[in-house]
């Protein structure tokens, strides 16, 4: 079902791998509700070449770029305001990696290389983004960026390890970069506090399928899916959520408001 | 402009007192997206009146209901899904009185029994309401309930008085039953913590315009307005939104989340 | 151990009822940090019988007050103020009690007239309580008053029932008449939201022992008792804590900010 | 006034560079309270020669170790353990730094390897020490580690720049690492978010005396100084507060949960 909630509005996505990526399907939610967009990713996730078939089906083009790397993203503001012959309205920032995570090296053991690496591509990503797109001028009054969290910004959770830091930082800079983009421009920052999902990425946290499990069973709707998401974060690129910036949103079927479960206790008693 | 959102969907607005009431703006709304809709109101308000042009423009019926008298609401609920032939999908919840704020009184001077008559008719007439609703079971699978509330549930506000413990009371009901409503229906509660707004109920509080002078200063984007406020509502009862459950969600240009703004601080310097 | 913390202050305890009590514990504490008290309960938790043992042991008077009364009130400031020949430094607020929980009413099945009752008894006493105490001007400046609060006032607990909504608009007033205490007096009034705790009260919840072993395996400390709370409190009412005020702190093993443990996923698995 | 509160406890104090630090304050009082203390700052603090003054006031050795650098933060826990001939039991850090906000580079014109290092010297640098810690098995049972923190971790501060995104990330690290060392050995990690304090770091934040002024006339009971900050990390040393673990703790006279007081919206007036 589509409503025409972005008709006329153009915008960036950031992260679709592959048809399991949140990214993957926001990009067809906005393109179904009527959106142009430009599709990029790292150099390395091109490469292995499942974007094309997204970009076609959306007719977008693919622009490259490294997050952290001030060049690329330069680059891609430039060539998709060149592409669009403007500014954009939306943009989503679905990026995560951490080495510590990738490499199971538990937290109290972490690597600081890798902490700093995945600061720089998982946090700082959306910083560089969004001073790029500033210095730019490249997106629109009341235009609207998302990027992806996850409770962990708040509570402990096993194996999520550095994402954690990485997720609440994320948090702080879209709070701090949405005060100074509204200021300046009128345009709002949030993220989406998801369910966790299974995509390439979240399967990367080890035990991630005790997670999910338990996720579903403390959540009085279930987990919030890929699709649902995307539903979601069409509201907030549309005219309709104008007022709302500096937030983090809970998408997660109440479970971030559930303390227990009667499910989780009767499980504790076998 | 309007999308469709709401089409098909069937819904019950309470507290539309005049053009300035936010609920009078979620009800042309709400009818513009689509939607069929019933109005309610307590029956001191009906008979002033102006509530049947709302009617007239929306075409719906109203239903004058007493929040705090469970006959009101059983009947208001029986002749709801007599009118729709069935189920509602939507519920807006925009009630609340102190008579200690009407009156004046300071918070560390409150007479109980205002203070009782406060919590019934601002909060657990939400508790009310939804119990209603489900012993008739009266709303749709993945149905969504909003009530308005405000920061003052967080934050100590100067006149907010008893209001404040109300609201506060208010999203502890939207939490708790979300919670039961979400496990037996897949309905949702949520509230919206909306910026200080203009209305008639607004006005009764002593010193608003102060507040809402100071928290336009202090958000990035401005105060959010009935209209904006309206848009955001729409987006809740739609289908795009069916995993959020539980939580307050701001919608006032930023204020929740900044700490103090450059003007507020040049103007303490004068 | 004891440090004379308290040494030379006087304060009054709602709510020991028997040894299992936090307020009984709380009460041993600040007697053997020097502090002297007066002890107060409802009529029909005196006339029990055993707060008489803990009177003696702390050297204390106690005064019956039934907290929904303002005659009762009254009188128990009077009283302790003659006993003491002057004002008070710290209060504690220990007292709640819902009959929808005693009768085992679902949530969503709810009494008013009984939701009423929890609502004066667990939260607007409070109110009462320092309205009560500003009119005497019965505390000292930088005095401190104390409420226990529980989690369950931010998140759903099957079972908790209204109690939760008692325990967040507890947590408001707190807020608010700190707030205004603190303006007036530099009073400070602050919640401690404790760990699920095996006490009379705790034990009138259904489940609770499922709560308590959830709440267990889910602290990195495991669970809080009453001894550990007592100490916890006696901080609270130093001098040492001058500056915290409107505050809920969680005194609970970690428990509010994990969200989940190994041993619960395991738990899960089997 | 001392209570014996620390009596035979080891500590590690990290941050003092002159009288005004609250890390200064923090060891006086710790030595007061009974404790022994380890010194410790960056090479270039030491440099100033001040340290030598508390060192001798304190009768504690100084260990200088950059925090950026795992082989000083090694060798200061490996003569730390000789110097005390064990373990310690408290952990103060009171360390930040940013170059973005040295410079008055504008938060969206930040350079990245200046965020990098404040990054690392501010936030991760807890971390390090954590994680040092555990391995050298270097605090007891039940020990006590504490990072100061600002509110900037939560809402937006002008000014405050890089440093906001810091806070955010170090109050994380003490929840996630908080959970690790209280499940392997029953360490406690919390942070204190105090309010504006005018230090020698504090003052490197452009228009911080407006932040104090205004801080001061939003919290019910003014801004809480370095003194009381003292007096309420004793408190957290102690063993008292045993099962308060992975908190945020607001030690501001009521900043964070205050609205808006009366006397900003009067001067909003003029």
């Amino acid at each position: 079902m589509a409503y025409n909630l972005l008709k006329g509005k153009k915008g960036i996505i950031f992260g679709a791998l592959n048809e399991q990526s949140i990214a993957w399907k926001v990009a067809q939610r906005a393109v179904q509700e009527g959106a142009e967009i430009v599709l990029s990713n790292a150099p390395i996730a091109l490469r292995m070449g499942e974007l094309n078939k997204l970009a076609e089906e959306c007719n977008a083009p693919v622009i490259g770029a490294d997050v952290t790397n001030g060049d690329d993203i330069n680059n891609l503001f430039t060539k998709t305001m060149e592409h669009f012959g403007g500014k954009v309205d939306f943009i989503l920032h679905s990026i995560g990696m951490s080495v510590n995570v990738r490499k199971n090296i538990p937290y109290f053991e972490n690597n600081y290389e890798f902490t700093h690496k995945g600061f720089d591509i998982s946090a700082l990503s959306l910083h560089r983004i969004l001073q790029a797109a500033m210095k730019h001028d490249a997106i629109n009054e009341w235009g609207s960026v998302l990027a992806l969290s996850y409770i962990a910004a708040q509570r402990y959770f096993p194996g999520y390890n550095d994402m954690a830091d990485n997720k609440a930082v994320l948090e702080s800079i879209a709070r701090n970069f949405g005060y100074e983009y509204g200021m300046a421009k009128k345009v709002r920052v949030n993220t989406i506090s998801q369910s966790p999902t299974r995509t390439t990425a979240g399967s990367g946290v080890k035990g991630f399928d005790g997670f999910i499990e338990f996720a579903e069973k403390m959540s009085p709707l279930g987990n919030a899916d890929a699709d649902q998401c995307a539903d979601y974060c069409v509201t907030m690129f549309s005219d309709l959520t104008k007022m709302v910036t500096m937030q983090n949103l809970f998408h997660d079927g109440g479970f971030s408001f559930t303390g227990v479960t009667q499910a989780v206790i009767d499980q504790m008693g076998k």
